[in-house]
């Protein structure tokens, strides 16, 4: 048992699931899932394959929601063992995924397995939702299985995504929502010439200067409870024929907003044209909103999450959501709470990624409280008693 | 006589002479000025071909300046007729260089001749200084040239830049400077980070805004009586990684300044440096200077050039010392009285560059009369114009 989600880990991590690739990962979840009485639901789209389980048919359901893809290793020969190839070194476990996500994804399987041992019966429903375009573009994975779900009318009640959200320690960061990101490609024009006879010519960047500064410096809203404020940068700008004696006809900037449900995409979009317009610019303005904020206040989820991290880990976990979007931005269009819980995040991306062996089991001891937490109906927690107190005898004497 | 200038920038014309090739125009100037007793000095720097010619030992020395090479064509298929066969059509002759400035050397050739056929023992010296580089980088060009002259303390008094400088009508515009060019090569340096954790970088794109918009806004000078004020224009802006989800870790700006004589190198420089460091930017600057403003008051040369002009055209010429850079700026390194006169310059560089074939002989006919102005000794004018009545006579009876 105790080596059980290491195990499941390693399986996983030895798929080579380049994003958007699934390389056989869903197969050996399904395998495992449908011995547990789970109907399985393949959902394919475009290049991407997809997962849809569920155990039960009633409310509440909660969902564990995660990624079987991976990004690229980078150069392999800078990698201390073969990212393809799970390695345990001084307690850690190496491999690419091993932090994002494929240790969840192994937590998310024996904690379900532990929990349905225990309680066969449990009230409400147990999904997963795994997708293997959750690193790249993203526009077959879970935003398409959601859209099926709603289509069909069948909604989430709770939502744990296995994302590795805790900085130093494991149980140290829950996140419970996202800012959103919207983007902007902005062509200011001006009327190219030469630099020698410039009263001939309107040069976009010179034009373009003090309305950047303003937008740098603005304050879009001074964020809440949960959100720190919203920003503003420009990712790219670029202007100029090459040559250096003549002045530019237009100008390029690509912007993006990363922003808190203080603030609105419409109010966002009014202001910057207010700003480009206080300043007379003649442009172009095209806009692209990668993912809406949300936020899953303290409630029964929350709830749960922070008293099984505190159980299992004796840490007091912060509610935090910093960082980029993530795939909770589609479920929370089904899901009330969706929240983002699992290992730390220091290596994910990099080379060398991995993960404290001694965190799997706790992750998966994590998720399976808050299955508890959840699921069992608390009027009759003599049942789930008398089941651990079996279970647990059954264990000792070597019957399981 | 009056098609002689015609017949020889038609000959120039058809040598293929882009920029820095000569393709032999310079030995045509040669063959001509050879009988005329010019000495002939051949000096080739690198790829380029430069011709020194004087006649005359004493001072003034009036020298004509002017460039062989033509820039490229453009698109062959977009010129009305070939750009190197000279075609007259409609009173104009068509061809690349055609304006700038072929006609001119034809001009200066056949003024000359005129005059030393009057004037044989004119005072002074009359000098060619020819490069086959001007319009490319200008190193191995009149720079040079200029450079050897100056070593063995040859100056000039006075230099005629053939370069076009009429805008509407042949007469209508004399340069007596131009502006000097100061470039810069600007990096401003930032921290890069993911656009999701703008704490963690720095944005060099803002950082820099409000300094481009304060330096686009500075008045530099406010010119003097013959310079507009000095400008200030960026010419390319680049920064970003392309990702749109990464502030970029710096900013890179090419600018330029076209500064008067009110301004020095110095004092532009420091008002730079001054306000980057205001808005407390990290960054680094490259300098280059393409050329140092130069002017030339009203003296003898502005004098006896309005004069032949009037007398040619009946226009007022105007002056100025708007437009570009040309060698104009490194011959006022040697000689104290630089203006630009040649045919209008509407078409040059453009597809179908032509000249009115009328303003052939007219051009030819004032730079003679310049020459007539500065070289012939006033205090014996009546040998002079007994001259003219020799010369005149003979045609008259068609002697010559």
């Amino acid at each position: 048992m105790s080596d059980d989600t290491l195990s499941l880990a390693q399986i996983l991590i030895a798929r080579r699931s380049l994003t958007p690739a699934d390389d056989g990962c869903q197969e050996i979840l399904i395998e495992r899932l449908e011995k547990l009485g789970f109907r399985i639901e393949k959902m394919r789209f475009g290049e991407v394959d997809n997962l849809w389980a569920r155990r039960g048919d009633t409310a509440p359901v909660l969902c564990l929601a995660g990624h079987t893809d991976v990004v690229p290793t980078g150069p392999l020969e800078q990698w201390d063992s073969d990212p393809f190839t799970p390695t345990i070194r001084d307690g850690k476990l190496y491999g690419r995924g091993a932090a994002d996500m494929k240790s969840s994804l192994a937590a998310f399987i024996t904690a379900i397995e532990a929990f349905v041992a225990q309680h066969a019966n449990h009230q409400g429903s147990i999904a997963l939702l795994i997708t293997s375009d959750e690193e790249g573009i993203a526009v077959d994975g879970t935003v398409k299985v959601v859209e099926a779900l709603k289509a069909r009318g069948e909604l989430l009640d709770y939502c744990i995504v296995g994302e590795p959200t805790c900085t130093d320690t494991l149980g140290d960061t829950i996140k419970n929502g996202r800012r959103g990101s919207l983007s902007g490609n902005l062509t200011i024009k001006g009327i190219q010439g030469h630099i020698a006879y410039p009263h001939l010519a309107k040069n976009p960047i010179h034009l373009a200067a003090p309305a950047i500064a303003e937008l740098a410096q603005t304050e879009w809203d001074q964020g809440n409870e949960y959100f720190p404020p919203t920003t503003w940068h420009i990712s790219n700008i670029h202007g100029g024929t090459g040559a250096t004696n003549v002045i530019p006809g237009t100008l390029n900037l690509l912007f993006n907003f990363r922003f808190s449900t203080a603030s609105t995409v419409e109010s966002l979009q009014n202001r910057v044209y207010e700003i480009l317009g206080k300043h007379g610019l003649d442009y172009d303005l095209q806009w692209e909103l990668s993912g809406k904020p949300f936020l899953t206040p303290k409630a029964e989820l929350a709830d749960a999450m922070h008293a099984a991290i505190v159980e299992v880990t004796g840490i007091e976990p912060q509610l935090s959501t910093s960082g980029g979007t993530s795939d909770g931005r589609f479920i929370a269009d089904i899901c009330a709470q969706v929240i983002e819980f699992g290992p730390r995040n220091a290596t994910i991306h990099k080379l060398n990624e991995h993960v404290a062996v001694d965190d799997l089991e706790k992750l998966s001891r994590i998720y399976q409280l808050i299955m508890e937490n959840l699921l069992i109906d608390k009027t009759v927690v003599a049942d789930s008693d008398t089941d651990g107190f079996w279970d647990k005898l059954k264990k000792y004497f070597s019957f399981g």
